[in-house]
C-alpha cells in the first residue's frame, strides 16, 4: 500500500471517482430474516454490502459501537469486516476514543496493529497527548471530532472563546497536530454548509474532512461538496450509513445499497464538476 | 443489589471503610513471568489482585484500552474480570465513550446489559444526547470527564468562556444531567486540589467524583480527600492503578498490591477523620 493514508484515500477517490464512504453500522433488527438466520449475520451482511459497493466508494467506516454490542463475536466480526475490504479502499474505524497517553497507546495498537485499520476517529477533549499515540503512526489517518451533527453538539462545541466557537479552536489545534506527520483529518458536519466551509478554510485544501450525518438526498450532497471539498473537488468524505445499508430491508438489500451508493456518488460528482475551479 | 449506583458505592465505601479504587489496567510486560506463562494471564493476574484487595476498596476500574489491545480474548477477559468482582463492590468500566445517540445506545447496551458494569466513564464533547443513553440506565452510574490530569488537558479544558474554564461548564452541565436520575458523577483531578475543590463546590456533596492520577503517596492522598470529599468524607473515589498493581513485579505481587492498597486506604481515612466536619 502507498505510504501515507492521505495518498491511499486520494487514490481510492480517483480510481472509483467517489467521495462516498459507507458506514458499516450493522443492526440486527434491520437486516433481512434470511441474513439473521445465518451463523454469522454481521459477516454475511457486511460481505454482501462490501461486494455490492466496493467500486463506488472512497472508504468504509465501521462504527465500533455496533460490534462491541455483540461482545467477543462482535469484535471478531469487526476484524473480519476490516479484512473483507479490498486493500485499495481505506477503512476508517469510527471509535471516537480519547484517553491519557498510556491508554491511548494501547487503543492505537489495538486498532492499527491488531485490527489493521487505515484510520480512526478520536475525541479532542483530553488534548494533545491523547491524540499523539494515534498520529505517531505516520502511515495511518486520524480524524479528530471537530463539529458533530447531533442535537447536543452545541452544548460545548459552540461555546465562544475569544469570539470563536470551541470547534474552531479544535480545528486550529488539529492544524498543529497535522504539521507533524500530515496525517490528521477532521470530522465536520455535512448538513451544516456554513460550518463545513469555515472548517475547510481553517485547515486548508489538503486535509480530509469526514462528513457524516448526510442522507442520500441530492440537495444535501451537493451543498456539502460545494462547501466542504477543496478546489479540486476532493478531500471530502461523505459518509452515509442507514440510507445505504437499509435502502431495502428485504433480500434485495445489496442491490438496493448499490443503487443508493451510486446515486449519492453521482450527485456528489455532479456538484464536484460544477464547483471545481481552476 | 441496591437500586441505585450511588447507594451501592456508598455501601462499599462504608463496609470497607475505603475511598480507594483499584484500576485494573493489565500490562503484560509488567506482570511476573509465572503469570505470563499461564493460559489466561489477564484472568490470573486480575483474580489474584481482586482476591488480595476486595475488602479494602470501594470500586474497581478496568480501562477498556488494556483489554481491547488483546482483541477478542481481551474482551472475554474484560467480561470475566467484571464477573470476578464481588457483587458488593461496584465496577466502573473506564471507556470514555462519546458518540451520537444511536451509537451511544449500542455502547450502553454493550457495557451495562452485556458486560454488566455498574458504571462507565463518558466524554462530554458531543453533548447531552451522547450522554443520555447511558444515564437512562437509572440504576447505573455515569462519570463524565470534567478535568483530566494529563499534560494535554489544558488544551481545551482550560479555555475560558465567560471567565470560566470549559471544564467548569462541563461540571455545571453534569449537574443538569444528574437532575434526571441522580446517577451522574465526574472525573476530577486528584493531583490538583484547587480544581478538585472547585468541581466539588459546583456539584454539591452528593455527586461522586472519580479522581485518578494519584500515586500511593500519602501527601497527595490527604490533599485530595480534604479538597474532594464531601463533609462526611465520602463521595470521592481515589483511583490508583500502576502503583498498586505493580507495587511488586515479582511473584509476591498480590501481597504487595494489598499492602499498597491498605496504605492508601489508611492515608485517605486519616485525612477523612481530620476533615469531617459536623
Amino acid at each position: 500500500m502507498a505510504a501515507r493514508f492521505k495518498d491511499r484515500l486520494l487514490e481510492a477517490m480517483r480510481t472509483n471517482r467517489s467521495l462516498v464512504c459507507v458506514g458499516l453500522d450493522f443492526e440486527m433488527e434491520l437486516v433481512p430474516q434470511r441474513v439473521q438466520e445465518t451463523e454469522f449475520p454481521i459477516f454475511e451482511f457486511n460481505r454482501a454490502i462490501i461486494e455490492a459497493t466496493q467500486d463506488l466508494v472512497c472508504a468504509y467506516k465501521p462504527n465500533a459501537a455496533f460490534y462491541e454490542r455483540h461482545g467477543e463475536t462482535g469484535w471478531n466480526m469487526l476484524r473480519k469486516t476490516i479484512e473483507l475490504v479490498p486493500q485499495e479502499v481505506p477503512v476508517i474505524l469510527d471509535v471516537k476514543r480519547g484517553d491519557v497517553g498510556n491508554s491511548a497507546q494501547k487503543y492505537a495498537e489495538a486498532y492499527f496493529d491488531d485490527l489493521g485499520a487505515d484510520a480512526v476517529t478520536v475525541n479532542p477533549y483530553m488534548g494533545t497527548d491523547a491524540v499523539e499515540p494515534f498520529t505517531d503512526y505516520e502511515d495511518r489517518g486520524v480524524f479528530v471530532l471537530c463539529r458533530t451533527t447531533n442535537s447536543g453538539a452545541a452544548d460545548f462545541q459552540e461555546l465562544l472563546i475569544d469570539q470563536k466557537p470551541l470547534y474552531e479552536h479544535v480545528a486550529h489545534k488539529a492544524v498543529e497536530w497535522n504539521a507533524v506527520h500530515d496525517n490528521v483529518g477532521l470530522v465536520a458536519p455535512a448538513t451544516q454548509p456554513d460550518r463545513l466551509q469555515r472548517i475547510r478554510r481553517i485547515v486548508g485544501p489538503n486535509t480530509p474532512l469526514l462528513a457524516p450525518g448526510i442522507g442520500a438526498q441530492g440537495g444535501q450532497v451537493a451543498q456539502a461538496v460545494q462547501h466542504g471539498a477543496n478546489l479540486r473537488g476532493e478531500m471530502l468524505i461523505l459518509n452515509a450509513s442507514r440510507s445505504i445499508l437499509y435502502a431495502s430491508q428485504d433480500d434485495d438489500f445489496a442491490g438496493a445499497a448499490r443503487k443508493a451508493t451510486e446515486r449519492m456518488r453521482d450527485d456528489a460528482n455532479e456538484a464536484r464538476d460544477v464547483s471545481v475551479r481552476p
